[in-house]
């Protein structure tokens, strides 16, 4: 059953036009920034309460930042915007004929209704584990911060096992980190996983050497990250080699389980043994997408994605806008300054239709090039016109992330740590949450004796 | 089955005593600091991977700071003493006879046996619900990090919950947070929520002004803050009652279920619906304590703990010492400073018997007075010779939990922290954990909808 109950709590719009914005990443929350000044009702829904700024979540599966120093809460943002309204809740039907949106909440008695003027979808994407879904109960996704806080309890946690082990094969494997995938994401990870074994846990364990650990890189691809320029990927492989990194491209995972992983590589198929797998292999288009297109009647794109015309809107509803990881636009990566550049476009129409200026045109994707940090201050910048590595690189890399963090206080105290951790050894977030681990299939397994007891 | 495996795990120890304590709380922590320089084996096992400042664990509940910056990890403080292991795990039996304690570990195959020469027991408390365990699934504990980030996950939730309810009695009582227990942390957290409520979270919704909702601290006590002077008493309740929150002493507690309490007060039976209800009302000495009194023969004290001999130690064991909040001593409040001091005289003991030096002599309790803080920049001081309120006794607070802060890192970043709380009206970390909020009973009931559809 679903109720219009919606139109008795929002304050009367009159005649202001109605945009509702599904998703609080890159794209929809720039839509909203662009927009709130204007005279228009905005609701913006999101399945958390916060805006993830994704780029660094591995720091945090790592230790090295808190939760909150990169994911500010939505309303926060939005705080001053008395026009933009913030919904924590999931959108789950969409009708495009009556220009509404269904969405579960979980304070609402009931589904709510939002009807729309102008909807703009930017609901991001999720792990694609290739057809394998069975493999994500042992494949670590990291796309959310309860996935983030999952992986940092499931590293130390294998740090701890180890250390009651007896030395041998079952030791070895809990001290095994498979990470499925190099690209950015696989990549950063890797790399600070070597900071946290080589340098940050050198000396805390007295059975186990943390720098004995081993840390395999597996990608189908030729080379690491795949979207650079060749001899990019050939340094980036180089650094990873100097920080005891085992890369492996060319290995295509044929199957996960839960003690390890079965892979393909050139010299044939080999088992990897490994207490921990974490999956940064790909994405796909979120259900969401599946309901959008059966709805609107059309194809789906690559990944799932949808399909939309160069204003970024969908073929016969010029009010719907699709952006960001969702949308299949030509030539332009799953990236967030893409997804940035979207959101504001699909701004830009808008407002040029509600303010009856002329169509600003197609979206011009403007590559800005790609960023890539190794371990500690070592770096890869993919500029076009600009190729840079070491430490260069690394400024730069700290300069832009730095820049795009929201808030002047998570920025000041994302540098002030990473100052800190030039020259301290401990890391800010070591805490194990038993929540955390006890929530994992796998996890719930080992830990089954002790959480039993307590 | 019980294995000695452990024995062929530690390094060969030759001569040297071994010392297991057990819990790295205040007390156990502080023991295995002063005897770390020793040449003695010492093993420190605890449930978690982490020291807890617990004294500022409210802070976590409501955002004002990160997990890792009140919670170092145990490994990292005793990095540099190669003396000093470090397990986690759960001591769930002890042979005093054959000088042995058992331990789950989620790494072993096995119960680990740990034998010893010298045992400290400092395993802390545990929430006393007075009997009425099944209270616990809706009023919520405070004692761990998981705990805070429940809370913190709840409190924030009931907001989302509100804001897409229809005025009402249902809406109201999710606007209620109930805090059962008026000592030191159920005022600083009524506080604390207090300030959430008025100044951090303004603005940031459309349909409800939080700074409607209802903070109701409960307690069956005379007055606020029990064990402080009634001046202080009085200054703290009007404080409270300045920032908005419904002050009830002598008010007991009844009954707790899914949507309130049942209290009885001076005016007869009430009834408080409240969305959250935090229970901060009292402890008692955990299981440990009932199996020590067992194997030991010996009675148990108030709330379930253990008496000891003026030296700290077990009757009949003087190589058994138990001290911290787990110890029975005649006029020794179960508080930070009470289990720090008893970790020092109890590391005394057994160095003057490592080095033949003679005894120290019975414990004696240095009351250095108690602090308590009430909002932003008020609090109370009871110190011995000396009554403070209002700023000073807030200045007075910050120092002390700063100096007993543990590494230079997280008392800069504290601090850091609370003088940009001064200006900036955000929270540093306002993520609503999903994990957290589903792995609780009574949200999983609400969000079940959700969650199922995820």
């Amino acid at each position: 059953m679903r109720s219009m109950l919606w139109n008795h709590r929002v304050r009367p719009s009159g005649d202001r036009d109605r945009i509702v914005v599904v998703g609080g990443g890159f794209a929809g929350v720039r839509v909203v920034n662009e927009l709130a000044r204007l005279p228009v009702d905005i609701t913006l829904i999101d399945r958390t309460n916060h805006h993830l700024f994704q780029p660094l979540l591995y720091q945090v599966a790592t230790g090295e930042l808190s939760e909150g120093q990169i994911a500010p809460a939505l309303r926060g943002m939005f705080r001053g915007d008395a026009g933009v309204r913030v919904i924590m809740g999931e959108v789950d039907g969409l009708d495009l004929e009556h220009r509404t949106v269904h969405a579960f909440c979980a304070g609402a008695d009931d589904t709510l209704t939002l009807p729309y003027d102008t909807l703009v979808i930017a609901a991001g994407s999720v792990d694609s584990y290739f057809g394998h879904d069975d493999w994500a109960e042992w494949a670590l996704s990291m796309k959310t911060l309860d996935d983030a806080q999952r992986i940092r309890s499931r590293i130390l946690g294998a740090f701890e096992l180890a250390e009651l082990e007896q030395p041998g094969p079952k030791r070895d494997a809990q001290l095994t980190f498979a990470i499925v995938g190099a690209g950015p994401t696989g990549v950063e990870l890797s790399g600070q996983l070597s900071v946290l074994c080589h340098r940050i846990l050198r000396d805390e364990y007295r059975s186990i050497d943390p720098s004995q650990a081993r840390i395999v890189l597996l990608d189908a691809v030729d080379e690491v990250l795949p979207s650079y320029h060749p001899a990019l990927q050939r340094r980036a492989h180089r650094d990873l080699d100097d920080l005891g990194v085992d890369v492996r491209p060319r290995h295509s995972v044929v199957g996960v389980d839960e003690t390890g992983l079965d892979v393909d590589g050139p010299d044939g198929r080999s088992r990897i043994e490994a207490g921990t797998i974490v999956w940064s292999a790909g994405v796909r288009a979120p259900a969401l997408a599946d309901e959008l297109a059966r709805t609107a009647g059309i194809a789906r794109g690559k990944s799932g994605r949808i399909p939309v015309a160069e204003d970024l809107t969908l073929a016969g509803h010029p009010e719907v806008f699709v952006i960001g990881d969702m949308a299949d636009v030509e030539g332009v990566p799953g990236v967030s300054p893409a997804a940035i550049q979207e959101g504001v476009h699909a701004a830009k129409v808008i407002a040029a239709r509600l303010q009856g200026h002329s169509h600003p045109g197609p979206f011009r994707y403007l590559d800005k090039g790609s960023l890539a940090v190794i371990g500690r201050q070592r770096a890869v910048a993919d500029i076009p016109g600009l190729r840079l590595a070491g430490l260069p690189a690394f400024l730069l890399w700290a300069l832009v992330h730095l820049y795009y963090l929201v808030g002047w206080g998570n920025r000041i105290g994302t540098i002030t740590r990473w100052m800190w951790s030039l020259f301290a050894r401990n890391r800010r977030e070591q805490v194990i949450s038993m929540t955390s681990l006890t929530s994992d299939a796998e996890s719930k397994l080992r830990l089954r004796r002790v959480v039993d007891r307590s």
